[in-house]
């Protein structure tokens, strides 16, 4: 498979973009899923001159098809929220994003969600109300392959 | 003053030093001070393959004197962690780093906690475990500068 190096230098201009695209938004709260969405969450974070930015954990273990489970813990406080960003990297399946937006809506149905994410792939289960470019089908993140 | 500017090239190779000092160690658990220690914990989460990274917030509201205070908050769940290691940019006065040390050493006496960061001051109030070099007077890091 084709495997995409996204650097450095792209992803600058792309959060440039994105934090175009959120200003109008106005979230008080940017929440990252780590790890994937937590450079962007400290860069768009210090654009946006917040330091309300939280994070959780999603880690997905995958196992035969009965027994993947998505386990999702360290969810921030967010009682004073109203309008809370989540970020990821990518939407690929959808499922983790998902499966996130869910908990966090059950959790705090008074707090409005929007989704951001750098890239989305078009079968996603969920579209981002937020994203730059469409997914090529691998991607190398320079926060992955750099520090190797 | 003179300011400094830390870029992305030069952030790899303290990463990659870092990286080298810690494994040794071998933490369980990382766990990023946002928003400062959250880039670099993205980037030796990946370097070091462990899903585990964490991130807890403190928020220093700067007053007069005495109304000066340190909001330590999102403290993630560390039960089941034996070796954590606190990541920062730098220990600057080391006022927040102690603070946030001394209340997980409150929460979790039996977890052993170290601290790394990229940048330290020689008169902080801390001296991290593992760090790379001597901070000049003002750093302007490339997570704060280059998205703007």
């Amino acid at each position: 498979m084709d495997k995409y190096y996204y650097g450095y230098e792209e992803f600058l201009q792309d959060i440039r973009s994105l934090h175009k695209q959120i200003r109008e938004y106005q979230p008080d709260t940017l929440l990252a899923i780590a790890r994937g969405g937590l450079t962007m969450g400290h860069f768009l974070a210090n654009a946006m001159d917040t330091r309300r930015l939280f994070a959780l954990n999603s880690i997905h273990y995958e196992g035969n098809r009965k027994l993947d489970t998505l386990e999702i813990f360290n969810i921030p406080d967010l009682s004073d929220a109203k309008k809370v960003l989540l970020l990821d990297d990518i939407a690929d399946s959808g499922e983790t994003l998902l499966a996130v937006l869910h908990r966090l809506e059950e959790l705090y149905p008074e707090v409005e969600f929007k989704v951001a994410t750098l890239f989305y792939k078009p079968d996603s289960l969920i579209q981002p109300d937020f994203m730059i470019k469409e997914a090529p089908a691998w991607i190398d993140f320079f926060w992955e392959i750099d520090p190797l």
